[in-house]
Parts: C-alpha cells; structure tokens; sequence
C-alpha cells in the first residue's frame, strides 16, 4: 500500500503512514498524543481533530454536527487515511500533561509506632572467617553458613548477587554489609533473600506506589527510619489509550497494546524516580523495596497480565494476590533484586487500592459501621467494621471525571470547580481553578452546578431543564435543552460552557450507580444507611468536593455532616503502611480475605436501587430530609 | 590514536585498530581466529603469525627461533600494531573447528531400569470447574487449588506463565495440559514449579550437557521414556581464548573476558541444539529441563561467574554446588523456564564432571577399592569404594593435548596417533588419523612414542636422548636432542615432525603429576596402588591411549591389564542419568559430600611423589614390574 504524507498542526511534524491507517494512529506515529477517554471505540468524541485537504475518509461522525464536520472536523480514531493530508490538533484535546498532581502527595506523618525491626528489609554487617587450604569452602556456603548464625538459614542468593560475590566478599575482607529481605509479603515464613552486598554500608529504601487509573503517586521511604524522604504524583502515561479501565482493557486486547499499556506505566514510574532523584539525590537503583497498590486492572497491566477477561462476565481477573516479582523480571528501572510487592486485590472491580484504603481509612480498627467509598475514576464502596466487611464497585463511568459530557475536563486550570446560581436571577458565579478563563467543569465544578441548578428550580427532580424562565441562561440548544454557565466572551475557547440535558442525564447514572451500591450493601447485611456512623471517603476527587452538594444531588447518603471524613488518596496511605511493617502488610492480607464481594451486575436489586436513584435527589425524598427541607423552601418561594 | 589498516591474509579481511592494539585483538576483531592455547600470556608461541611490513613491533618472541623472526613470524598475542601492514595467519593456526567429535556421542542405552515417577518432571492434564459470578476466584487460585488436589499444594507459577493463564485456561476449556519441575535438584522437598500450560498435550524433554574444558558433548532425552533422542558434541567456543582452563580464567579476568566466554559456550550450545533440531525436529523450545556438568571453571563461565579466586591460593571457588536456575536467567535458548541444574562439585579443581563420573563409572557402586581417572584437558582422580573416597586434581598441564610440544596437536585429521618403533633400525612405523599425510602428535601418538623411545633405548630413564646410535633419526636440533618421527617429505607442512628433549621433559613432568597424584591418593589412605582392583578411566582421552604405553612410560600403575576399563566420557553418561532420575541426582549430591578432596600444591609428599615419577617408568623401577622386565631384555640385548 502507498504511503501517504501527514502533516500534523501546529508542531508541523510529519508522518508517513500507508492507507488505511486510522488518523490517531498517525498522530501516534508522530510522537504526539490526543485525547482518547474512550480508547478509540468513537464514543466520547473527545479526539475531534480538523482536517485539512480530502485524504481522509470519516467512518463515524458520533458526537459532531453538521457544522463541525463542514468546519473540517473528524473523530481521528474513526478517520482513515486515503492520500497526503494536513491534520490540526485542537489546543484543547492535548493532553495537559504538566498540571502536576503532586499536591496529592502532601508531607506524611509515619503512621504508627514506627518497629524497624517490623518491615521485611534488613541491612546489616556479617563477619566470616578468611578461607585457607584448610577451609576451602566455597563463597556462597561460606556467606551462607555466616547468614544461618545471624538467624537466616537457607537464605537465597540470587545470581547477580553470586556473581558479584567473589569480589565483594575479598573486597570487604571477609566481612561486607548486606541487605536481607526476611519477609515479602506473599511468603511470610520462607527463608530469607540477600538482595544487596557491598563492601560499604547501605541504607535501604523502600518505594510505595499507587497506581491510579488517571494518576500516580508514589512515596520514597527510608525503611531504616519509617521517614517519607519525598513524594510525587504524576498521571499515568496510559491515559493517552483510554480514561477508563474499561477503555485500557479494550486497548491492551489490540496488536501490541498490552505491552504498550505497560510500557506507559512503567514510563511514568520512571518520571516520578527521576523527580525524587533530583529532590532527594536517591538513585532508583538504591530501592530495594517496591510496594504497590492499584485497581485489579492496573496491577495487571503493570505485571503485563492481559485483563481482557475482567471485562467479561463472570468477570474473572488473572490474580488478585500477586506473588512478589522482581523489578528486574518486571522490567522496572530500581535495583533489579528489588522485591515488587502488589498488594492483594478481592475482586476485579474490588482492587489492592481499596484493600489498602480500608486499612489507612481505619475502617478496619474500629468497631462503628463505617461506609469507606473511594471515587476516583471508578467508585468502589466497603461497608463494614472491624469485624466484617462487604464490598462492591459501582460502574459509575468517568462523568465525574469530565469524561461524557460536553465540556467536562479533569481538575487542572480553566475547570470551574464550583459554581453558584442566583435563585433569582438565575445568573452563575463560578470559581476557576488557577484563576484564568474557564475551560469546562470538572469533577467538583459538575456536582456543584447540578445541586445548584436542582435547588434553584432550573431542573426538576427528573433532570430536567425548564426553558420557560425567562433567561437566556436556560435555552434549547443543539444536543436539547442546556444551561449556559460561562457566555463565550468569557471563556478560554471562545465558545459558549454549557451543561446539556444529555450531559445531565450522565451525571444522574453516574451518581445514581453510586448510591445504589450503598443501598445493596446496606440492604444486604440488613443495615438502615441512616445509621452508618462514619462515612469515610478517599481518592482525589472526595478531596475537592463539596459535600453539601454531593448530599443535594443524592450522591452521598443524608447524614450528618460530622460523620463525614475525606482522607485524600488512602491507597498510597495504606500502601506506606504495608511498605514499613510486616504487620500492617498481613492486615491488609486479612481485610482482603474479610471482605465479602457483591457483584452488582449479577444482583436485580442493583437495577431497582439504580432506577430509584436516577431522580434529585432520589425518588424517596424522605432518604434526603435535609435536601428535601431546602428544595422544599425553593419551591415554595417560586410558587409564591 | 591513529587508526592502522591490518590486511589479514589468505582471507584479505582488513580491520583498523589503533596504535598499541595487539595483533591477536585486530584479528578477533575481523571475526577470525587463532589458537590461543595458553589465553594470550606468551607462553605457548602456538599464535605465531607472519608479518608483512613495519607497522608492528614484538614484545616477546618466546618460542621463535632468529631464522622464525627473520622470516617475518611473530607472537599474536605478544606483537603491537604500530603501522598498516599484512598478516598471515598460517594455516595450520587457523583452528580446526569442523573435526566434529561427534563419535564421541555414541547410542546410548538406557542405564537402568528406567521409572517415570522419579524424574523431576512431570506432565498431566488438570481439570478445573468453570467460574461463574458464584464462584468467582481468579485463575491463579483456581489453577493452584487444581494443582494441589493433583498433590502439588503450594506450586509456584513463574510471571510468564502467569502471563499466559487467563488464554490457557480458557483456551483449554479449563483442562489445560501441564508440565510441573516436581524435584528440581536443589530443593528435593521445595513446593513444584509450572514449567509449561498448554490446551495441547506436552512432551516434556531434557538436555544432558557435558560441558568440557575442550569438548561440549549433550543429549536430548525423552524425559517420559528415558530414551535418548540425539546426541551431539562440539569442540567449546572458549578454545579461542586459551586451551586449559587456567588460561581461560586468565581471559575471563580481561575487559569483556568474562562475558565473551560466557558467550562462547552459549553459542557452542546453540550450535548443538541447531544439529538436534536438524537430526530430531525437536525445536530447544519444547526442552523442560537442562542438567549440566563440567569442571568448576567450566560451570562458573557459563553461569557468568567470575573464576579468578580458582586459580589463587586458597583456591575457592565462588560455588561448588549451584541453585538450579531458569534457562531464561542464564540466557540459554531453550524454554526460558526450563530449569536449569548444574551438578555438584568437590572443589576448585574437582567439578561435576568427576562427581557425574564416579556415579557413572559404578566406583560408587562397589565395595572394590576402585580407581576412577578422568584425563581429559585435566587429570583428575578418585580412589575409593562405595563408602569412601580421596579426590585430587593434577596440574598435568595440556601436554597430551597436545600443547607445550613443538609438534603436538589434537586428536584431528593428520594427527600421529600411534607410533612403533624397530628396535634394531630406529625407524619408526606411525598411524595417522584420517589416513592423510602426518601433521604432529596428538596426546595417544605421544605417549607410544615416548614409550616407544624409552623401551627401544633411543631415550634412558632419564628422559635423555642417545645421541651415538647411529641413525639420523637422532639429532642436535635447533632446541637440543630430538628424534624425527617423519621426515619433512612425508609431512603435510613439508617439515620433519620431531619429539624434542624439551617435549621429552614436558611429558614426563605430565605424567608425573597423574602418578604422584595416584601415590598421594593411596598414601594418604594407606593402600597399596598395586592392590587397587579397578582402574576405570573416563574422559576422551582414555577412549584412545594404548594402556601398555601408558604403563610403560609411567602414566597408569602397572596391574594386570583387565583390572582396566575403558568408559569414554562418564561425566555425560553420569549426567544424563540424573537428568532422568531424582535419585541418581541425589547420589551424585552424596557422592560429592562423601569426597574427601585434598589440595595437592599444600602437599609435601606429593612433591616428593612427583620428582620419584620423573623417571622412565619411575624412580623406583620395581613398582613397574612388567615395564621392568621389558627394558631389561631391551637393555640386554643392546649391550649383548
């Protein structure tokens, strides 16, 4: 087949690819990236790109009018190239990737009586006798007889440490320092594992990640110590394949898009290593300790598992408890003999994160009915006490991220995060995220616009727009009825930031599949939500919202707000955790095996729950006497 | 540095190298090759090359005579580039690597009533029940719990093959085949290991690899009927790098030394698995399971360990009895999992390939008082029964190799393998290999000689030779006395081929230290050698050696001739049936701890051995009575 020119606006990179290729596979080719919250499956419309010239063909149009596609508009994961082309990548579908999340990763107070004694590392010096003709022993019985007085028998030497042994062993005189994992999680009474020798000391350092869907953080720990030497939080370079996890399983099943999806990863675990390097001045090759948190499909593609099968019902993931790998057989880049410790997961939409956020959350310690609900780019809900945990992820989709609605985008400048609407003049006040145009609404900014428009009487209980309130505000638009928070004056793009009846009804299932998992945990265990007395909420989005207007929209159970707490990302928590101590790493063993698995497609009360959850706040407005109490007020001033 | 231009001649390759480059590098460095039998060190002259032009200055001319210097010859290894100029590199250097020894890997019947249950591998079919949302327990849980009810708790799954899980099983319809290392070697009690899934039967098959110091020898087994599919041998790769292992541990302590012989050895057994493949089909993926043994230098080089504390006092290896590894850690081309078990050791100069011998040889087998010699580029010996055993190793050098002796060569084409001698004349009779005009001696051809010489009266006890015989055959040579066993017409090089004093000397201080190490051996046990009821001898050089020479010059102890058994290469045979057979394995691990090794060079008495067995047939003559008898009719027939 021919090769055909493209020409990619504005970085005026060129790249030849032959008929046929898909347009975003050109960009790809480029070195360049455009958004693909979908994956590439020409739902989300998200990676409309403008064509210049007639080489292309359009194999779906979803999402673009007419207009667009008169302006020159194409989905490039649905576009096919035929000829030479020029192909402009709008601003604002390029992936911001320099809004660094690192505020995610604040200053850590170790989290308990810190045992150095407790973590599986140890360093120490061991002395042997010098060889002679008469005790000709060979170096590995001989440092192996030294390692059984100093209370590891049958340790395990790894090759590369073998054949470095002669030397270290003559270069240190007998008596080099050595690191010893005495525990790794998986096999917590098997024989020790030499990980470093050398004829100076060592310090050893431990590394606890977690991987996100949408970000990564990680923590650098010296285990000598439990003290947390540096932080940094970084997206995960998959985002480019997919914003959701369903998305990343589609991708990984393409020609090579496991170990892309992999490759990526690993790439950004890189960045972040290369970040703490130039804080701390800690080489990665001095870790010798990688504990790891993620959902079930995240550990999978970092392990380059193929998790097609997690998508599929009865929805079976390939593990949920790890065994402990190398960094060298996992290709990352610390000391190759660094353990590499994957929390264990329960379930394929239940992973290591929620494991590990139960522990850090201290759903765990107490013996109050807590509900821990972590909403990152899914929504995943434990209800429980000490004693007994049932669990459960909601498909809430990624609207909450900004993914499926017109003009969502994640929390980085131009968002509007919060938004108030006069309930008179209907007229928006907004708060902007790194005080500049607004770009769309993210997370928070949604919630927040949604309850305002829901007690202002803009939309009714069912999600409806009135059109008849005699502002400009409110009208009939293409997609339906909308609601316009910035005029386009105002905005970055130049254009109209709006809230449509159809991005409304995306908030509603995504919100709706939220509470309707707390409904089926609580109904199946026989507890009232009312009386949960704690409700404990992690991941980055429970940072930033506002939890009246989570309540307002039915999102989160009607409770007293004292009973509220958000924890930040309590994956990462627990994950240090597990990191410093053996003990706390057998805990989370212990929650993953506590908790009890509902899985919600497989259960017809979910669909009830659903179905009564999609209205403002809920088809039982009883469940939310506090909102009732405010919409009530408003409905009675308007009539009045 | 400037670049210099080196033609290298007959092959016109050229190569550019910079100033001080030695000539032997610029030659490696065009891809060719020249015999380095003593590792680059000067000593051995067998490097020579001739020079054309003024681009090169010599370091050393060892071993060249003034006419050699004048006629433009040089030591590779010793002579600096300086200037563009030629070399030629002589034909006869140019190293003989298509004489294969195959004859070597000879049908191999099956060593003992053979059981499928004892070997560490096996291969079944496992059936698991389909998941459901009911039963919802990922597929490593799955398989292991399938595992274990098979009798298998605890087995460990390797990351690739975890990789594959979610397709195999499915594939399989959840009864997949797998192959299981049930006994590794190493860890005879450990948990098994999953080698191998598959939704198709598997054949799980091993490789016995002898790793020589000059010959790698292996055979493909069925590991289900023990049958040996093909076999093959190949000279090693490192014979570039130095003939004995010491000058190979010299190589390995250079530059890339170390990786380059590791290197060397890999390719010498990927060639062998190549002609495998061509003679069984068998690809060296479908192999599960490597058992390997050579000497301790030998096992070092290939698991990349570096040798250099062999060769210094106290002589300690890094390991005498290595972990099994994966054929994937050491970089071999086999199944990447398939294990990896290198056989146990003694000491520095006492490897597997003894420990495999004395189990093959059935010196462990037996209450007899039993000698196992293995004279193969070294010689080492074992005395003892199935309830002891004294081991030691003689620095003989590569004498009967063929090195340190003007005209030696190895046992190819053209080598004088056999030589009589008339008693009357002088002139000698001689048996050429491959029926071709003669080229030197290989190690058979020079013990007849030398034996052939002392019991002819041409040389006395002493090694001397006898210059007033009358017959030309007798010489001043260049470097002293010398007898010529072909004159320069009937010669391939067109050059008499002569046993020099120097040579004379050589081989006697070689055969010395095999006899003292019998004396040392014996003394040390208080036995008599002459009570000793079988002399069984292993290694490729037995295969050839004419015993009533060997006797006669002092080599072998002088007992009836059916106390000696000749059994080829007894490492491979002893390999292969622990490749087949976990209590074979376990005998060897005994045999190795049941040896008592004992370091010659701390031994004074062996001095005093060695110096008595520098005579023909030995100081003491009466140890040699049959020797005795023939000299003395000799003796009296001359002076008659």
């Amino acid at each position: 087949m021919a090769d055909h020119k493209i020409t990619l606006l504005p970085s005026n990179a060129t790249v030849e690819v032959p008929t046929g290729a898909l347009i975003s596979e050109a960009i790809r080719k480029a070195g360049l990236e455009v958004a693909q919250p979908c994956g590439g499956q020409g739902r989300c419309g998200r990676c409309a790109v403008i064509l210049h010239g007639a080489g292309a063909r359009r194999r779906s149009t979803v999402r673009l009018s007419a207009q667009d596609i008169d302006a020159g508009y194409a989905l490039a994961c649905q576009t096919v190239v035929e000829g030479d082309l020029s192909v402009t990548i709008p601003e604002q579908e390029r992936i911001q990737r320099r809004m660094v999340t690192d505020k995610t990763a604040a200053k850590v107070e170790l989290p308990f009586l810190y045992d150095a004694a407790m973590q599986g590392v140890r360093t120490f010096r061991i002395y042997m006798e010098e060889p002679s003709l008469q005790d000709n022993r060979d170096d590995l019985t001989r440092i192996q007889r030294a390692l059984a007085e100093a209370g590891h028998p049958d340790c395990e030497v790894p090759l590369p440490l073998v054949r470095r042994l002669s030397e270290a062993l003559r270069q240190s005189e007998w008596s080099p320092w050595v690191v010893l994992e005495t525990d790794n999680g998986s096999r917590p009474n098997g024989p020790a594992r030499l990980i470093d020798i050398s004829a100076e000391p060592i310090e050893p350092l431990g590394l606890a990640v977690d991987i996100g869907t949408t970000t990564v953080s990680v923590y650098l720990v010296d285990l000598t110590t439990g003290v947390v030497l540096g932080s940094a939080a970084e997206y995960n370079g998959q985002i480019a394949f997919g914003e959701d996890v369903i998305s990343r399983i589609i991708y990984a099943g393409k020609n090579t898009g496991l170990s892309d999806l992999t490759a990526r990863v690993r790439g950004t675990l890189d960045e972040l290593l290369e970040r703490l390097r130039l804080r701390t001045g800690v080489t990665p090759e001095r870790i010798h300790k990688l504990t790891l948190a993620g959902n079930t499909t995240m550990v999978h593609l970092i392990l380059g598992l193929p998790p097609a099968s997690i998508r599929l019902a009865p929805y079976i993931p390939t593990v949920n408890q790890p065994a402990v790998y190398t960094a060298g057989e996992l290709g990352l880049h610390l000391n190759p003999l660094a353990s590499v410790d994957c929390l264990p997961g329960v379930a394929s939409y239940v992973g290591a994160d929620i494991t590990a956020g139960a522990l850090a959350c201290t759903l765990a310690d107490s013996d109050e009915l807590t509900l821990f609900i972590d909403v990152g780019t899914n929504g995943e809900i434990v209800l429980g006490t000490r004693d007994w945990m049932v669990t459960c992820a909601c498909s809430a989709g990624p609207a909450f991220e900004g993914a499926g609605v017109v003009h969502g985008m994640r929390a980085t400048e131009g968002a509007i995060e919060e938004v108030w609407i006069n309930s008179d003049t209907y007229e928006p006040t907004t708060r902007v995220l790194g005080d500049v145009p607004p770009r769309g609404l993210c997370g928070s900014g949604l919630i927040s616009l949604l309850a305002e428009l829901f007690v202002t009487g803009v939309v009714d209980r069912g999600g409806s727009v009135k059109l008849d309130l005699g502002t400009p505000r409110v009208r009939q638009g293409e997609h339906g009825p909308e609601y316009v928070v910035a005029w386009a004056p105002e905005s970055a793009s130049g254009q109209d930031i709006v809230l449509t009846k159809v991005d409304i009804d995306n908030l509603l299932r995504a919100k709706a599949a939220i509470y309707a998992g707390f409904t089926v945990l609580a109904t199946s265990v026989g507890v009232d939500l009312a009386n949960v007395q704690r409700i404990l909420v992690g991941g980055s989005f429970g940072k930033y919202i506002n939890v009246e207007k989570a309540v307002q929209i039915g999102l989160l159970p009607d409770v007293p707000w004292n009973r509220f707490q958000f924890l930040g990302n309590t994956a990462i928590l627990g994950t240090y955790r597990a990191a410093l101590s053996r003990d706390e790493r057998e805990r989370i063993r212990q929650i993953a095996g506590q908790m009890t698995y509902l899985e919600l497609s497989a259960d017809n009360s979910f669909y009830e729950a659903f179905t009564a959850a999609l209205f403002l706040p809920h088809t039982e407005i009883s469940r939310f006497p506090s909102v009732a109490e405010v919409w009530e007020r408003n409905a009675t001033k308007e009539s009045g």
